[in-house]
């Protein structure tokens, strides 16, 4: 390919990432945004248009008088299938092109000994049921809560299920069986990514999501880049040592990692409550209504996170901090600790910008980013991806 | 500037560059590591000749028969001011394109209540008498072991000084009066620019770089860039909390940060010395000659640094963890307690890449760091900061 022809295959690109992510524009807003001319825009939208992948249309209210720039949108035919394997559920989803989750599956199930096998065949059920005949699946992306190499989708290691170096992606992709490669990726990771596109992080490309599921995990953006590392492991944050003296035991074999302090069970230990997917939220409520228990343990929780949040200030510098998933719940209950620890640890420097956030996206962050990985050949290359 | 002249003087920057971290090349290598054409190395090295960059001549050991590679040599003339503000001392030196210190001076001077004015004052004394008349200075950079604002070298934050919001860098250029700025940046972020330039880092683009002064200072690269953060101020690995139950009092405020638990003071404290320049090395030398006092204090500072080091391979799966400074000689003593600590705590996944090594730099590290930030303007566009 012609380096012309590359630069030109990456505007369209380019557009249709806005719309994917800002949902319809005007012409004369994506020539702004782009910053080209409109017979550009024009150009570029046609050839999307010839390949079924936006439409034009008059914005709404419109009566005829004049001519209003167009509207761009990205056509509701053109899907991916995502899926989110959380300790907790099991869920795939159809999200079309503009991040609409068009239709959803979700099933729970028991935390331990699930082994691959269950786990693809139950996702591959739901996923041939979201299957729309009419329409077009551009990709395939999934969300892991564990370690996942990122070449081809292998989960080097996910406690919470017992898994060690599991072929999920090439497993996942074998058993749908719809000549499209599943790209798999880290919890959180796709949690920030998705916060950082359309959520609690746009325009901030520093920036650290903190996903509590049973487990915490961390996504964290250096330069609006996912921290990978030399290996595609990094953002490692629930295993950060936060109270190494007398800790916790963590189900990685150490004690005193932030997941161990800040986790489900911690939390639940704290306020005496059985584990299960609606406890977190029960001692939340609870504690936002008074019960003194119920406070304790939220505020016992909130400082050990505040800590690891200080250290993550201290490290990072970043714009936004993200709470998500049962952290969300968790910092709705706690701000006052976790606010109390940054004031009292972190450098005054490396926090004077740091804004705290609730997850925008919340319980869809993580299936979101999922999406977007299945999104990511076709923005790349619109045409190629689409033919 | 058009784009195929833009081009151009990047690829002058890129040869400059090979040949000032590499020292002298033949035109046939840097054909090689270039990706070009051993004609358009002809044409790139005669304008950097004619610019008086470099200089050419046949390879060492040429008997004048057949045609040799001509070797490109950076010239001599070239050179930076670089300029190392350390707790216990001031270094000046000029630096020559290839990174070879050619001259240097040295002071060293109390620890505390250093205004601005006296550490600029002999500064500049230092630089002055380095300046060499019949050859070109290009640039100035400084180390400063405190948070520098990248844009103008304000020291935001320099504890051990006392130092908070100095106009360092403005200052320092204003009473140098050489006609050029001075580029300022944090001691470790500069020990780990580095480290992966021409130390223990070269191609680990995934780097951590632990420096060790009176305080603890962090250079952390992700994908070969530094971690820079929302404003600049990242890496501050020396105020990750490890031991925040009953830990160290720290100079900022807090207690049981890294630096409190494994920098000069807490050293000397576990081994009850006095402090001073030398008083770190004699502890180590005697730990390693068995002395048990000294033993048992390396051995405990190295428990805290194996579980800052843990954090940090969790956080960011690095390709490698380089020890500088004073943490040089300590991780020397400490290994086997460093070690212990990464496997009790470090994902084995993320940790099954992440070599451990000693600075090559060693002493350098950050003046070296320096020079480069005075040359960054020359290697990115020689010919005009050449004119």
């Amino acid at each position: 390919m012609s380096g012309e022809m590359h630069r030109h295959r990456s505007s369209l690109g380019t557009l249709l990432h806005h719309v994917h992510v800002s949902g319809p524009l005007s012409r004369a807003v994506l020539a702004e945004r782009m910053g080209v001319n409109r017979s550009t825009i024009l150009a570029l939208t046609a050839e999307l248009a010839a390949a079924g992948l936006v439409t034009e249309e008059p914005p709404a209210g419109t009566t005829g008088a004049g001519r209003p720039s167009l509207v761009v949108r990205p056509s509701p035919e053109v899907y991916v299938l995502a899926f989110d394997v959380a300790v907790d559920r099991l869920t795939a989803a159809r999200v079309g092109l503009g991040g609409r989750v068009l239709d959803r599956r979700s099933a729970s199930r028991s935390r331990l000994g699930v082994d691959l096998d269950t786990v693809v065949r139950k996702l591959v059920s739901m996923g041939r049921s979201l299957i729309a005949p009419e329409a077009t699946c551009v990709g395939l992306g999934a969300s892991y809560c564990g370690m996942v190499r990122p070449g081809d989708g292998m989960v080097r290691y996910g406690p919470e299920l017992g898994w060690v170096d599991q072929a999920f992606g090439t497993e996942l992709a074998k058993a749908l069986d719809l000549g499209l490669p599943v790209s798999v990726g880290n919890e959180a990771h796709l949690g920030a990514l998705a916060e950082y596109e359309r959520g609690a992080g746009v325009g901030v490309p520093d920036l650290i999501y903190l996903h509590g599921d049973v487990g915490v995990g961390g996504g964290i953006l250096v330069g609006g880049r996912l921290l990978g590392g030399d290996g595609g492991y990094g953002c490692e944050v629930g295993h950060m040592l936060v109270n190494p003296v007398d800790g916790r035991p963590c189900l990685c074999g150490s004690q005193g990692c932030l997941e161990a302090e800040t986790g489900e069970y911690a939390l639940l230990a704290a306020a005496g409550r059985t584990p299960g997917p609606a406890a977190v939220r029960a001692v939340v409520r609870d504690a936002l209504a008074g019960d003194r228990t119920a406070a304790a343990a939220t505020a016992e929780v909130g400082d050990w996170l505040g800590i690891g949040v200080a250290n993550l200030i201290n490290l990072f510098n970043p714009g936004v901090v993200i709470f998500g998933g049962m952290l969300r719940d968790v910092y709705e209950a706690a701000a006052p600790q976790v606010a109390a620890r940054i004031t009292r640890h972190a450098m005054p420097v490396s926090r004077e910008r740091a804004a705290l956030r609730l997850s925008a996206l919340a319980g869809d962050a993580t299936l979101l980013g999922a999406a977007d990985l299945g999104f990511a050949a076709l923005l790349a290359d619109p045409l190629l991806a689409a033919a």
